[in-house]
């Protein structure tokens, strides 16, 4: 007996996703296992993988499928509708990209990865801005066929691939509304770190005892290791399919913090994968709903529930078993303190410029040291802080900024939410115990994979539309302490 | 202009080679990397991507090439016309396996290296035998279509995969030369060893010294760390294409000699991988002519060059270095005695009987033990040393055995070979300089590719057709020391 059009549509997905994972191991391979000389070979490889994937997507065959499938929905259930959907979206995509461009692309990107990694080595960004130029010049292409295709300004063209359906309006009205009040409570902020200086954290912390300490609090969250990895590599990633979640981290010895922090980032990626509907998990409706709600989580559990009173309680036994480490630079309130650090981000405005042509690669280092001193009033102390400090753009991911600030004004609307529905939730975070946390956020968020739209699964689990207003009063309340939305039960 | 049908059957297989790569590097993780629970899905993967090679090989745009670029043969290079034999060869094979027996043999195969993984934990073999059972039931059938395709009884046609053009009938006729002789060598071998026993090495050596062992001599042997890596792994194997070489080897604290052996047979998989035509690095011609060779070559490594008195010269100060150890132990006689190792194969036959259905799985394990037990006198302590020793048939490969022994029938004669021309090697392996044996090799035997048959290159390289003599001459000299083809300049 024949198959039904959506059950063979099924069939092909399960196939691409077999093809997503593998492309998946080899770039987590690439920025963690590769030896430095092999990125040629690499570059080739994916760009083979990324080609037929392209050409998958794209073939008749699907586009067959979909209409006699869309013909035809009487015996279909939500979620196969919305399967069909999300296969659609994607196919229409891939068909705005020509498979040239694709695998020019990836090629590239593999390049000027791992010449990145070189830089960072020298410290020379002239050893990366070549292969940088190649890449923004076959980004820029690229956001402008889409753009043609998708009746979209060509940056906005981009950001749909990270964060569907959110528009460049939404994003420039949620800018509008930091704006108003960032400025001041920085200043603020800066006025009282003056006042009340932290205790610095002096000493070496060896990677072994590093990572010992991130296993014990990811197995704590609920991180599968039996189906997982934790590794280290250049800039902290979470790459791989539910069934082999990879997670980076990057242990400096003199800053023990930063490689837990960059875990625990990670960890909330992870676990957002890790809780994707199972039934669906080869399938474009199993997936993730865009990069913006993929950070909310990542920034949720790192910014939010790990940069918390109650969190700092758990965290500081668990620093005296693995470290040793005990007076006053390591009381709660102290290391409460340390966690104070806002994160602005330039690189919006800046790879717009890039993108447009305004700015030219060779002038990028001066234009982030220029505009980071403007701001912030402080200058990079190296390259490695300043223009060569992450890998998005050495691969490509042009676009991909504004999902971080995005997600940082989801995370704290979902904590908002999950407090008044679990009051204790504060109290079993101070005992290490994450599991009504993760069941919230599994039943509410990661288990309705792609089923909706991201304002539309913000209203299923939070009850309000989307509000920059929650970001604003939890960094009120956590930088300057006015209010107290987290942490009062358990301080 | 469009490009020539040879051209195009280029391009087609410069992509056939990128898939080969990813497929390399998904294996590798496998075994080295991969989290236990995540099996299934990278055998989802592996099943897509060599699903994909399979149809790219045999899609009628391939055939329809192939006769048009044989049509016209006038302007096309030796080295060409030899490549269109190799990626005819390529195509024939594949039409003759059907997608969904390679499919099902690659998700088996798959969850069957994962088991075995498991079993060697456990030490039972019950858990891995229904695993292997359905490996073996998929090769069955794939011997059989293969044969029926080829013309070849099917045992015959899975050899042929690995030892192109190598017969059954050379084998029976080499086994036959051998068999003359070795019982009565081993007889007299295991007599003198009663008389001279040697010094046991007690002690524990860490896997971080034997690595920086292992590394020190590769890098001396030439291995290239800016495109290759040296990892652990529960059987030693070497992974990747040329520019990406993967090694791996299994340090046993106590037993140094077992991972450095190991890492150094890999090594001359690796070298001879390494030393392949560059100028058709992505082409079949491009690639080693069988596995049969690739054994003689980490043989002739391992057995003949690691195992000799000039090697063992060069070894002790490095032991001493890097072990810190001294004693009559290490004394070079008795290292020398110690790589005293037959290594007699009874897999040939027990493959044999599982294939054609003689044997059942579930009594594997008893006729291997009785089996070792009638041919050697001893029994094998457990599992681990006996049915569970080593991966190749739990991922399928049956036909594989008889390449390791021609395999060592030939690294003997390329010794010789190569002996006679460089009258200066023993003297330079014992000083740790190996660029004359490497150069040897690399111009003699690595460098032809598939250019030409197997017997032809060896015809080539040593002057003369393979013979058994070589073999029986090196074993009776190593290990009765009745005249010396090896070893004596440097002791």
């Amino acid at each position: 007996m024949a198959q039904s059009p959506y059950k063979q549509l099924e069939q092909e997905w399960k196939r691409l996703h077999a093809f997503r994972g593998a492309m998946a191991v080899l770039r987590w391979d690439a920025a963690v296992m590769m030896p430095r000389g092999s990125a040629d070979v690499r570059g080739e490889q994916l760009a083979a993988l990324e080609t037929e994937y392209h050409s998958l997507v794209t073939s008749p065959r699907i586009t067959r499928l979909l209409d006699r499938a869309q013909a035809n929905t009487a015996n279909l259930e939500d979620w196969h509708i919305a399967n069909m959907r999300e296969m659609r979206r994607q196919r229409d995509f891939a068909i705005a990209t020509p498979v040239a461009l694709v695998s020019r692309l990836a090629k590239a990107a593999s390049k000027a990865e791992a010449k990145w990694l070189y830089a960072r080595e020298t410290g020379k960004f002239e050893d990366f801005a070549p292969h940088l130029e190649e890449v923004v010049h076959l980004v820029r292409d690229k956001a402008q066929l889409l753009g043609q295709a998708r009746n979209l300004a060509p940056y906005d063209a981009l950001m749909d691939e990270f964060s569907p359906g959110v528009t460049s309006a939404e994003i420039d009205a949620m800018f509008k509304s930091l704006a108003r009040r960032l400025p001041g409570l920085i200043r603020d902020v800066l006025a009282r770190q003056e006042l009340q200086p932290t205790l610095p954290i002096i000493g070496k912390f060896s990677g072994g005892k590093q990572r010992a300490l991130c296993v014990e609090i990811m197995k704590a969250i609920g991180f599968p290791f039996d189906r997982g990895r934790l590794d280290e590599s250049e800039h902290p990633f979470t790459e791989g399919v539910p069934g082999d979640m990879r997670v980076t981290t990057r242990f400096d010895p003199a800053e023990p913090f930063s490689g837990l922090l960059g875990a625990l980032h990670e960890t909330g990626h992870a676990m957002y994968d890790v809780g994707l509907p199972a039934d669906y998990a080869d399938q474009p409706v199993g997936r993730d709903r865009g990069m913006a709600l993929e950070e909310s989580q990542s920034l949720l559990m790192e910014m939010i529930v790990c940069r918390s009173r109650p969190f700092v309680t758990y965290l500081k036994p668990l620093l005296e078993k693995h470290f040793g480490v005990s007076g006053p630079e390591w009381s709660e309130e102290n290391l409460y303190e340390l966690t104070y650090t806002l994160h602005i981000q330039l690189r919006y405005e800046l790879e717009n410029q890039l993108l447009s042509g305004e700015l030219a690669v060779r002038n990028l280092r001066d234009a982030w040291n220029s505009s980071m001193e403007q701001r912030l009033g402080v200058k990079p102390a190296s390259d490695l802080e300043g223009v060569l400090q992450d890998v998005h753009w050495a691969v490509g991911s042009f676009g991909y900024f504004p999902s971080y600030a995005l997600g940082a004004v989801m995370a704290a609307q979902f904590f908002e939410a999950l407090h008044d529905a679990l009051p204790d939730v504060d109290a079993e975070i101070a005992r290490g115990n994450f599991s009504g946390l993760m069941g919230w956020l599994r039943q509410n968020v990661h288990s309705q994979g792609a089923r909706v739209s991201a304002p539309e699964l913000f209203k299923f689990s939070t009850g309000k539309p989307l509000s920059a207003a929650p970001v604003l009063r939890y960094l009120e309340s956590k930088y300057l302490g006015e209010q107290s939305v987290v942490g009062s039960a358990a301080a």
